[in-house]
């Protein structure tokens, strides 16, 4: 059986395609685009079109799971308006397919059903990463990071614990953190940054990305570097150079390379600071008699120089990086993958197998 | 005699015609264009062009001086590109006109030299505003907040004893903090935010301006906010509140217009404590002996609700609005009014008065 799964961002759509066999993962396959929805709104049903025949080939269109985030975009006055348009541009491009949307109490719901009760839905993505991770750990703390934003997962028995329901009350709980390894402006990282001996006060405008800074610290390729850049220029390490200089009102020719270097030292410090902020929120919250010796499972993008990093500097002493145990697609897109898998494990009729076993490449299927 | 003062920044250009007689400032004619440099690159001798001819006419083409902030635009990769494009477009637009450009030292040069020697004039805008000023008051600190930085300007005895001669120096040392009237990013101002009796944290996309919380507080008008908004919408105060709200990823849905007036109250306060702190670190530099007694001169659109309050918060009694000494055109745009009256005493061989006497709607001209 296949079961197609999309994650519907403001900045990236994400999808996979799984297959099972006799209740277990057989296979996944995944596709990622950049598609900036405030400039492209009205594009997205060809994207999704696009982006489900690269994935489904001449078969036939299977079971859809769908989640988002892509209604907090400012293309839409509200996050009403913003869940209606992705889930009709969801049916305009699969039409007739079973479409199923997953909200924030961890269900699948009818698309009409969601368009009626718009907050149910909206950035539910999260649920679908910790319910998957859920099946692995039954006590762990999951810190998926990636390119725009953090998230926070508490799995406590085998159940997420997490306590809020929206955007707003996990930015106020440390479940969310606007923080990600590639779209975060600098400017609101740090207010000032160290440079020839004294520190600077930062501009305001966009001039130099998170992404810029993980570049020049060798944290990614510039193949990773799959946003738009600050000044449209390219991914060279001089162009993020250049980038980062602005920042201080500077340019490349005023600062040298160590100098630029030193900078993103230091705003890479931050960013790692803000995450152990939350991981420590989070987990005073949840703890209760357990130790730092429960696993901190760090997913994303960012899963190596920022979700390890700061999970390691929070206390915690094993840190797994679910890119080896599920595979580097299964991490880099774990709400695409968790929501098919929770379609594939409703409409089977139990949980599909991956604990222990399932590899991207892997060839152990077993049922959890 | 006429003089053109052109003060090109990144987005926005304003030019001031000013009208000598009798070593006399007799009149002042001056224009303001939102014009989005890292848009419009390739437009600047068109719009310039434009703007001479509103404020020329018919007339001979004055003498022009010249001052800019827009090399920092991203559209170029340095400075030094920066001065020259700027340069080379107000050549192209005036053919055969004398252009003289202000140099950070105070010193006019020719666009020849100036282009050999970018960094001599990158940035000179705020030498303008404090020649002026310190022609009207031999102690004081200028505090001009335009719609995106804040120059700190101190003047003792009549002479400008700035300590930062580039951007980068003033970011260090208090003299230019990064924070404008409209359009700086409410990411780049707070981290966290009061929200429902607790704190959320906040995106870090540009969601929402200074000029949302200004046009909400009652700060500015709709008329008073000419710079792109946030998600390119109007600037009616609905739209205002659904911005702000979308920091905190909520919308105008999920938080009252009480709720969003809080967050609103809370980020003008950090605004402010961030010119206060700046003050006070340029006035812990220059006080010598001093007082708190000397004038603090508020310019700029910022000048009433932000460089004035600053003023009073960091202690000084004696705070002068520049817009009632000088008329409110002045007060906006100082520097290109200033740049202008530069030209004029150079030409004219001695210093154009308006100390004590010139309002832009006066009739009092009068020698310093």
């Amino acid at each position: 059986m296949y079961y197609l799964g999309i994650d519907i961002g403001g900045a990236n759509t994400k999808a996979a395609l799984i297959e099972t066999h006799q209740g277990c993962l057989k296979g996944v396959g995944a596709v990622k685009r950049y598609f900036p929805l405030w400039k492209k709104r009205r594009e997205l049903p060809q994207l999704l079109r696009e982006v489900g025949r690269e994935l489904i080939g001449s078969k036939e269109t299977p079971p859809i799971g769908v989640t988002m985030t892509a209604e907090l975009c400012d293309c839409y006055k509200t996050k009403g308006e913003g869940v209606s348009h992705v889930l009709e541009s969801c049916r305009e491009s699969f039409p007739g397919a079973i479409i199923k949307v997953l909200d924030v109490y961890g269900g699948l719901i009818g698309l009409e059903e969601a368009i009626e009760e718009p907050l149910r839905v909206a950035a539910s993505n999260w649920v679908a990463t910790g319910w998957m991770v859920s099946h692995l750990y039954r006590d762990c703390i999951v810190v998926d990071v990636g390119s725009t934003t953090t998230s926070i997962i508490p799995i406590i028995n085998g159940r997420i614990v997490a306590e809020g329901r929206n955007d707003l009350e996990k930015l106020m709980n440390g479940e969310l953190v606007y923080t990600g390894s590639l779209r975060t402006n600098i400017a609101a990282l740090v207010d000032r940054v160290p440079v020839k001996g004294g520190w600077a006060r930062v501009s305001s405008e966009l001039f130099a990305l998170s992404g810029d800074i993980h570049l020049l610290l060798d944290h990614i390729g510039e193949e990773d570097y799959t946003t738009e850049t600050a000044d449209g220029r390219g991914v060279s390490k001089g162009e993020a150079r250049a980038r980062l200089a602005r920042v201080v009102c500077a340019d490349a020719e005023m600062l040298g390379e160590e100098e630029i270097l030193e900078l993103a030292r230091y705003i890479y410090r931050r960013q790692v600071d803000l995450i152990v902020e939350a991981i420590e929120e989070v987990w005073g919250r949840v703890r209760g008699d357990r130790s730092k010796d429960i696993p901190l499972v760090a997913a994303g993008l960012g899963a190596e120089f920022l979700a390890s990093v700061a999970g390691e500097r929070a206390g915690f002493r094993r840190i797994i990086d679910l890119s080896g145990v599920l595979g580097g697609d299964v991490s880099l897109m774990a709400p695409s993958v968790g929501v098919a898998l929770m379609l594939a494990s409703m409409m089977e009729g139990g949980r599909i197998g991956l604990g222990g076993g399932y590899k991207a490449r892997g060839q152990h299927h077993q049922r959890v």
